[in-house]
């Protein structure tokens, strides 16, 4: 039987479909076709695929099933489509999905259209689906929101490794600012036993069930984010060039490939700029700093003589100090598309950035990945990651819960990616 | 001083200058902008990279130099559009070419728009033109020419790696065809002193010049290409199995690569097909193989008993039993886009296929590249490499000579690259 | 202040080094010189490699410091046997030890020689040396024991990559044997706080320091390790040409290196041999599994139904149902070198193989490296790693404990790693 | 029907199989066993592997065909020391020779005399072999003076690279010296048709044969070899940091391995020391330079405004200028292992070190390998390589003639290879 809690409501889902799909052409709109079509490095995907990909995940997963005599879109579409669903058969290697310029983006949004019509006439004919066709539904525009996610990463990483520097858009609306903080203050927690994972009604993804009870012994964490200043002070005292902040993996990091900041930032005369989907702008000290990786994270920590907190303090943290999502959280419908300032009274751990925590991708007690295609999704990469939590800039706002489990390779830079700091003890 | 031979006529300059630009245009304007990004292999070159480095070369190399007061479009094109040229300053790493989606296709037509508006008004200011400056010019349209070529190559790779297949045109005229030969008849060549390089008015590279002596002993060579009919009876004799007829270069890359035919042969159903700038059709026996890389002429050879020509031996027999390009030789003008059967009475020296020679590509006598920059355009790459004579259905024709030496290395074969056979002494 | 539980009882301390620096040479005395230059893999250091790093500790971490005019012994061996400690300066890559052909073995031993020279007199001069004296001592020794658990590694490592299959040894004594388990049996252990770490007196590294509570739901744990027999079914169900059984990074091995067995297997007319320290011999199916990787666990734990215990789980029910290590459990002193059948009423918490646990390598609360380079020993691999509990057949008796955290990446699998099989709540 | 050109005199058979075979167990007697295993790049294969391997030459390609009843010495050993040779079947990995620490020397040793033993019975038994036994045992002794002079380049690979730096021998005479040259004279050749390849009764390989007729223009050759103080002004006039002097490929090469001087050149306080086989020592400016590559021999040139000779015109101005190896010619009997400074009165042709031409390795007309393995020898390798001539310090005498083609691929600096300059036409 399914959780209750991995399903929609019903009444949502046909409106909810067309919104997020729409979602989708929107963000890719101001690209032209030549921007959605590379693939710089393996972790970035050219923006048409991800189009594609998303498109076709309701052709494989629900309309072969669901709609009776569902004529495929095209034959070929599912080599070129699958990105690493063992169980959906073969599919283009991922390192050479920026070789196929066809089909066209034209041809993509044909296919998108094609799809969508199907999709439509599926959801007017069923105004009340099952459970198990609400749940794939729903599991859909989950994945969909999700590749939004990335097609900000991906779209900045084309545009901000371009020696042109273009900007994905103008700057629209005036900045967002605030001052940059004075000191470090930090949340307290008492020792205690605290529950962690997904209860109640609304949608999860599946690492985030087994709900169990951990035990924490008193800790602290940061009130907000680290700024781009705080980070900054790091760089100035050194901290690319002494070994001894850094995990081993991370010292190899940096002597491969020359780190010495985040990625985007770039010196232009002595100061440092950075670049944002609106092109290069000067650095703002007071923002959150963003674009680090884990072994970063790690190496400014130490260096402050601290940590980082686990996922299950993370959670618990948020839980106490941030029981709702603020209103003014920082993600899609914002409109910033880059981190801000902390607002007053806000501890940011909704938004922004996503925040790297010390604990690794590995299943809650009771996980079980279903037997299907769709148990590929989450269960199968539990290995070699960490955990992050709490959204971005780039995360469509109905898409972020307390319990929602992000993960990456620590060595990668390229997500709105930040974090906060934690310590040992109340103060 | 210049020697004459490497300068073009004045009368014809900005005719020509006209039709070559305009004929690179003509040639990418049927693909879409997404298929003018990519990069697939690092040999493959973005078409809009091609379209914008041959402009800055008149740029760099011309209007610079020549046309006071020139302003260049934009000051980073140098350095996304230079190729290797070390006396040109930095450039983008020839491997990151497929990830520069900006500038985009149309920004590269006004750039190419804005260098010939240039161009235009020079040559209108100086009908008669110095040597030096005629020079330079003719270097640069003979440079387009072969971008012209190189761009057949790459748009047939990326467009056939593509599981779509996509035709670069549609099939326009009935196919030339041919029978295929019955056996194989040489031309005979007997012992003596043989001129080899250029004499003569017209223009050539300075690869050519060094005109010298050479004593071939008798030999005689095939009196046409070799045909695909008769390359596959070699891989049905398992060709590609057999260690004995390969080079030991050559059978590592059989491995590695699991070579089994020449690039672009598909299995369909039990029958060869072949990819073409037409999509995908079955083989015709009687036409030249193409794209096989030296290995592959070698192994066939060696399993005939036979050799390939050297460069002199093929330069001296072209001389005697081709001495004129024959009007009906297959090169771009013709409009076949691939290779064709061999017609009564040619000898196949000129189009259809480059000819793999067993000769590297090393200097002639009296060889030295000038000291600029365009002296890096032919000696620094005298290692590694063999040289190819003849032209192909790719090749502009009045851009070949029985002189022009081509060259490449032996493992490619994205070329239209095909052989004739050679063996010593006189039947 | 030191912890205690760093130190060792000062009386133990003069015979203690003389019986853990001859168990190194011993360990070696069969070994021909050309076995102990040869580095096959980066993993696999060269044996005379080892015994001069383990030499140099003494040297860099003590001598140089404790005992006055100490003289190195060769200006160079610092170069060539620091491992990977960056304060204690430039060093071989470790990809090029096995490149080092000198110093000779013998010459390594006279460096042996002459740092234990210098030990005796030191430790003759000091019978009751400082708690600091008494910790990097015992720092020293422990090192030292752990390479020579890596020494049976590396040496199986050269041996069982020869096509010749040489034994270290003869086959000695009499095997052990056990009857293959007909099925299942687990502990069961409740739900509740459990404290894990180190407490008390003895030796412990600073990874096992930082008691603390954790929260652990019910679960239970197979009663003993996972058998070759058991896995062997894995196999001839398929279990490595299915991909659903697998971590995405498990399958990307697995067809990396095309696995079809755990290393050191080998089909011998229709049956498996394993290569073990005495040659090749028939498999035994009672024997626990060995030489598995994380990934071959985890897909074994899938196709079960089940999982492994995390660390703290795997910590909690040794200490329930092991509370003292068995006299007759599997450690160098046994001799036997390879895993054993269980004997009767042994869970098999102690010795034949490391555990694998579902347990990232991560820090304890209050975790915090000291500043010193041997700050580097255990932190700085706090990424990308595993652990694994209980000691092996190639692990001193004296060395382990209930709360030793040993750590390797994912893929390995020349340790002796084994593994057993947890589920969530209790029967 | 064998050339006679291939076959060795009866009569000197067994006396030379016993000093060949002598002279490779003298060469390896310095070394430790330790310096016998290690392969420290795939070009440089460990000692022992040589002396198992041209033992296997023996056994395959001459006992098991012509001793009656030969029982080969372990079955496994064709496995371990079969070089290339496809027609020999399976055998280790050219990169994994280095891994493979048995056999052992001594064992070896004993590979060596079992089949010396036999051998020995074979050539008392036959006095008077037939050609194609005669023939193939030259090709043996030849083989193995190839290796001798292999394992001169490869002990010196190993030991030079290691940072103690040690010596293969003491120094052991006083070193030959002469003045370095004050100008450079060239040797003069005019036009005409020059013989090229072997002829007459001694023993060549098949790469000499079809001996045939080259034209050469007039040109000149230095009158000896380039010095090491030459080349160090070069080096001064900062030649490693001037892409104008360098082959594309070349330039490549200088910038990823950072080079900035020939191999064992090593800068110290301020003076250029050089390792040789009796350790490191200042730098003789008088001495041929060595160890450099094609590349570095191209730059050298064209800073000097010059060439290098082709093959033909080395052989060509080898046979007019020195006609007969001189006695002084420094090979392997002088004992010097080091290129020598000219001593009065010689060319330099034959002996010191290797001369790179601007040749490529390719075949002779009527070349022709034979169809069985030992066709395998030279005629696969006729691709990518560069042409050697005279011989060096680390060649038998007896071994070396002015037909004798030896090849490499350009960046290969750890032979003995130098070179001397040319220049068209007459002064």
């Amino acid at each position: 039987m399914l959780p209750s809690a991995l399903i929609s409501p019903p009444a949502t889902l046909a409106a909810r479909y067309r919104q997020v799909r729409s979602a989708t052409e929107a963000l890719c709109a101001p690209l032209r076709p030549e921007d959605c079509v590379v693939q710089p490095v393996v972790d970035v995907s050219p923006p048409k695929w991800h189009m594609g990909h998303v498109t076709w995940f309701f052709e494989q997963f629900f309309l072969k099933d669901y709609l009776p005599g569902y004529q495929i879109f095209h034959p070929k579409y599912a080599y070129l489509f699958n990105s690493y669903y063992e169980g959906a058969g073969e599919r283009v290697q991922r390192a050479y999905r920026g070789n196929m310029t066809r089909p066209s983006v034209q041809e993509v949004l044909e296919y998108r259209q094609y799809v969508d019509a199907h999709m439509a006439r599926w959801l007017e004919a069923h105004p009340d689906p099952a459970p198990r066709a609400r749940y794939i539904l729903e599991i859909g525009l989950q994945h969909e929101e999700q590749h939004q996610e990335l097609l900000h990463y991906d779209i900045k990483y084309i545009l901000g490794h371009n020696p042109l520097f273009p900007a994905y858009r103008e700057a629209e609306q005036p900045r967002l600012s605030g001052p940059a903080p004075a000191e470090m203050t930090f949340l307290e927690m008492e020792a205690g036993i605290y529950e962690i994972g997904h209860a109640g009604e609304g949608f999860c993804f599946d690492n985030e069930l087994g709900r169990h009870r951990v035990f924490l012994e008193p800790y602290r964490v940061l009130d907000r984010l680290v700024t781009a200043g705080e980070y900054r002070e790091f760089m100035e005292a050194g901290g690319y060039r002494d070994y001894r902040f850094w995990l081993e993996e991370g010292w190899k990091w940096v002597n491969m490939v020359q780190a010495d900041a985040p990625k985007y930032w770039f010196p232009v005369e002595g100061e440092w700029q950075i670049f944002t989907l609106e092109g290069l702008r000067p650095l703002n000290p007071a923002e959150p700093v963003t674009h680090v990786n884990y072994y970063e994270t790690q190496a400014f920590a130490r260096w402050k003589g601290m940590r980082l907190p686990t996922e299950f303090e993370w959670e618990a943290a948020c839980r106490r100090y941030a029981p709702e999502i603020p209103a003014a959280a920082n993600f899609t419908d914002l409109g910033a598309l880059h981190p801000i300032p902390r607002q007053s009274g806000d501890h940011q751990f909704f938004g922004d950035v996503w925040e790297w925590t010390q604990s690794a991708y590995l299943p809650y007690p009771r996980y079980h990945a279903e037997d299907s295609a769709l148990g590929e999704y989450n269960g199968k990469f539990m290995v070699g990651q960490m955990v992050l939590r709490g959204g971005s800039c780039a995360t469509p706002r109905g898409h972020i819960r307390a319990t929602y489990r992000n993960f990456f390779h620590p060595h990668l830079q390229w997500l709105f990616s930040g974090f906060r700091l934690a310590a040992d003890g109340l103060a």
